[in-house]
C-alpha cells in the first residue's frame, strides 16, 4: 500500500509551489513523432521510425495515482502493448519536481469497501501490466518517486533518475503507518536484495538520487535535463536484441513473482480492504489530509 | 551448529589473557534507567521513558552460550516481548574484547544424546524468538562474534561494530569440520546473499569489521567506545516508525525463513544430535577441548 | 542455450588470428606431476602430494563444447571425482586467449531431433557434475569466457580471471536471438543476484574483467600469467578446510538449484529440441554460420 505522503515527511509540497516548467521534449523528438495519442491526463508520443514509445504523465499537481489516472495508464500500455510495431516503452513524468507522489489517498479515505476494492484492483492491474510487459521498458525519473512511484518505476527493465539531490525515491510505506503488500516487496528484492529490502521497507527509506543508485535502487544518474535524452539512447541498445529471446528472459526472470500475486489477487484486495476501512487507518489518514489542507493554505 | 572456536583460529585466548574492562555505559543512561532485571548471567536495564531495554550477556570468559545461558537469554527475552512498553532492544556484550565467542562446545562433548537434543532445541528457541521479535533489535557488536555469536548478530535488525581490527565475525564452523545448519545458513543468504554466504560457510571466513561492513554482515562500524552510544542513537530512528506497520513488515520479510525452521524443528534436532555423537566428531572435539586446555596451562 | 557466438559480436576470431601461445605451466608444477591422463582434447595432471588436479581443455581453436568434447570432460571429472585422493579441480584452457567459446553451434544446426537431444543430455550432464562435485574447484580462467564457457566457469566454486581488458564473460546468448535455459539462469542468479542477472541475460552482456569482478561474476583477477599459480595457492586455501564439513554445506547450498534440473530434465530437452529445430531459428544459425565462414576467409 503506497499513500501520497512524502510531502508530509519530506516537504514535496512546499517544492511544488515554486515550480516551473522546463521543455524536457527535444525538438528533434516531436518532429519524428507520428502516431501520437493524447488522453487528459497521459500523453503518448510513439515514434514508428524506433518502435519508441514516450508516456508522459501528467496529472496535476503530483501525478497522484487515482482510480482515473491508474485506469488511463493502464489503457495505455494494453494499447501500445497490442501494436506489434512498438517494441519500448519509456515512461517519464510531465510534471515538475515529481515522477509520481504515489497512489492517491483520496482513493482510501471514506470511501466503501466497495471502491477499496475497485482502486486495488487498479493498483494491481497497473503492476501486472507493466511489469510483464513485452516491451523493453525504461523508467526516465525525472522528480521525486515515492511510494507507488517507486513501485512503478521498479516494473521496468531499466532506471534513469535526474541526479538532483532534493528528488527521492522509495518505498516509504510504513512512515505512514502503512505496510507495502507482498508484491510491492517482492518487485523490490527482486530489484536490490533482501537485505537492503528489509531495512528500507522496515524503516521507510527515501533515498536521494546517490543513495539510490549505490543500492541499486536505480541504473544511472544523469543531470536533469538529460533524463529523457539518455532514455532514448538506452532504448536503442535495448532494442538491438532480438525481441523473442529479450521476451523469453525477461518472462523466465519475472514470472514466478508475477504468478505469486495471479495466483493471490482475491486475498490481496480483501487484505487491503480490510486493512484499510479500519477505523484507526480512517482515522489517520484524515488527521493526514488535514494537515495537507492546512499546509496548501 | 556453531562451537566456541575462534580461540583456536585467531588466537582470542590469549587476547583475553590481556583483557581489561572498559566502562561502557554512560552515566547518564544509567541515571535513566528506571526498569533493571538482573539475572546471573544477564544483565537487562530498561529505560521506560525511551521504551529501550539493553541486554548486556555476561557469562565469563566469553559469553559461550551454554545451555543454562541460552535459557536465561530466551527467558529475559520473552519478559520483555510481552512487556508492550518495551518497544526496542539491544544487544550487547559486558565481556571484554568479545561480543559472544558462539556455542559452548562443553554442551556438545560427552553428553547423552538426551541433552545434546535439549541444547539444540535452546539454541533453536534463542533464534527463534530473536529472528521473530516484535521489538526493533540492534546488535552492539563490541567485539569477536564467531559462529553462534554472529548468529546471534544476524537475528537483529541493525549491527554496529566497534572498529577494532583485532575483532572477527563470521560463520566459521567449517574450520572446526562441522557445518552450519540450514537456519543458519538462511540467515546469512537473507543477509548478505547467495554468493557471499556460499564463499564464508564453506572456507569458514572470520571477516574483519572493515570486511563484514563490505560484504553486508554488519550495517556500520564505529569506534570502540561509541558502539553502545551509536546503538542507542540508532534506535530512535527505528522507534519512529510505526510499530505496527514495522512489525507486520518485518515478519512479511522473515516469515518463510522462520516457518522453515519452525516445520523441521524435530528433524534438526535429530540431525544435530546424530552428527554429533559419532565417534568420529566426538574425537576431534575432545582434541580441540585438550588443546584449549594447554593454552590456558 | 549457449553458442559459440561471441565472435559476432566483438571480434574474437580476428583476435585469434593473430594468436600466440604462451607457457602456462611453471616447470615446477610438470615436475610434480606424477599420475598424468591425457586424452585427445583433454589434459589431466594430477598432483598426488597435493591431491590437486589440473584440467586443461585444448579443443582448437577456441574449446568449442561439442558433444564428444563435453563427453570427454564428463568422463574426465567423473573419474577424479571418483578418485578420493583428489580432492581439488582447477580447470584452465590450453588455447591461447581463450577459455571456451560455449556451445559449438555445429552441434545445433542441420542435426536431427534425437542427435540434438543427446547434444543437450551431455550440456546437463557436464553442469551437473561440475555445479556437484564434492572436489573444491576453481575457474583458472586465461581468456574469454562467453556463453557455455561462462557456465562452466559458473559451476567452479572460485573464479580466477586474467586481468587483460580484450578479454570478456558473460551469458550472452540472446545478442544471437536464443535464450539461456533456466538453470543457466539459476547458477547466475545464485552468483550476481537477480538483478544483474535479468540485466545481463536480458541485454546478452558480456563484462570485461574489471566489470565482472564489479558485479561478483569472477572473484579476482591478475596478471595474465598468475591466473594458474594463484589458482594453486588458492586451492590451498579450500583444501586446509576438511572436506567433509566443506562437501555438506557446498551441497547445502546447491542442492535445490540441482533438484530443479534432476527433475525437470527431460522437459528441459523437449524445450530445447523444440526450440533449436524451428525453421525460424535453424536460418538465423546457418546466416551465422555462413558470416563465421567469410570471415574465416
Amino acid at each position: 500500500l503506497a499513500l501520497q505522503l512524502r510531502n508530509w515527511s519530506k516537504g514535496v509540497l512546499s517544492q511544488l509551489s515554486s515550480c516551473n516548467s522546463h521543455g524536457r521534449v527535444s525538438p528533434v523528438l516531436i518532429a519524428q513523432q507520428r502516431n501520437n495519442s493524447t488522453s487528459q491526463k497521459i500523453q503518448v508520443d510513439f515514434d514508428q521510425s524506433t518502435g519508441v514509445a514516450v508516456m508522459r504523465m501528467q496529472n496535476p499537481p503530483v501525478n497522484s495515482l487515482s482510480l482515473e489516472f491508474l485506469t488511463e495508464i493502464c489503457i495505455n500500455v494494453e494499447k501500445l502493448e497490442m501494436d506489434k510495431s512498438c517494441r519500448g516503452l519509456i515512461i517519464t513524468s510531465d510534471r515538475p519536481k515529481v515522477f509520481s507522489a504515489g497512489l492517491d489517498i483520496l482513493e482510501m479515505y471514506g470511501k466503501t469497501p466497495e471502491r477499496c476494492a475497485e482502486f486495488w484492483k487498479a493498483v494491481q492491474e497497473m503492476w501486472l501490466k507493466l511489469y510483464s510487459s513485452n516491451m523493453a521498458t525504461i523508467a526516465a525519473i525525472n522528480g521525486s518517486s515515492p511510494a507507488g512511484g517507486c513501485l512503478m518505476s521498479l516494473t521496468c527493465d531499466y532506471r534513469i533518475m535526474a541526479d538532483n539531490p532534493r528528488y527521492t525515491i522509495g518505498l516509504n510505506e510504513t512512515l505512514l503507518g502503512i505496510v507495502a503488500p507482498f508484491w510491492f516487496k517482492d518487485t523490490m528484492v527482486n530489484t536490490v536484495g533482501n537485505r537492503s529490502t528489509e531495512l528500507a521497507l522496515q524503516l521507510g527509506l527515501l533515498y536521494s538520487p546517490a543513495e539510490a543508485l549505490k543500492v541499486g535502487l536505480v541504473d544511472q544518474l544523469v543531470p536533469e535535463d538529460q533524463v529523457l535524452t539518455t532514455a532514448t539512447k538506452t532504448m536503442s541498445k535495448w532494442l538491438a536484441i532480438p525481441d523473442h529471446a529479450r521476451q523469453i528472459t525477461k518472462s523466465m526472470m519475472r514470472k514466478p513473482t508475477i504468478d505469486r500475486l495471479m495466483s493471490n489477487r482475491e486475498s490481496d484486495i480483501k487484505n487491503f480492504v480490510g486493512f484499510i476501512t479500519k477505523g484507526s487507518v480512517q482515522k489517520s489518514l484524515g488527521m493526514y489530509l488535514e494537515m495537507l489542507k492546512k499546509r496548501k493554505a
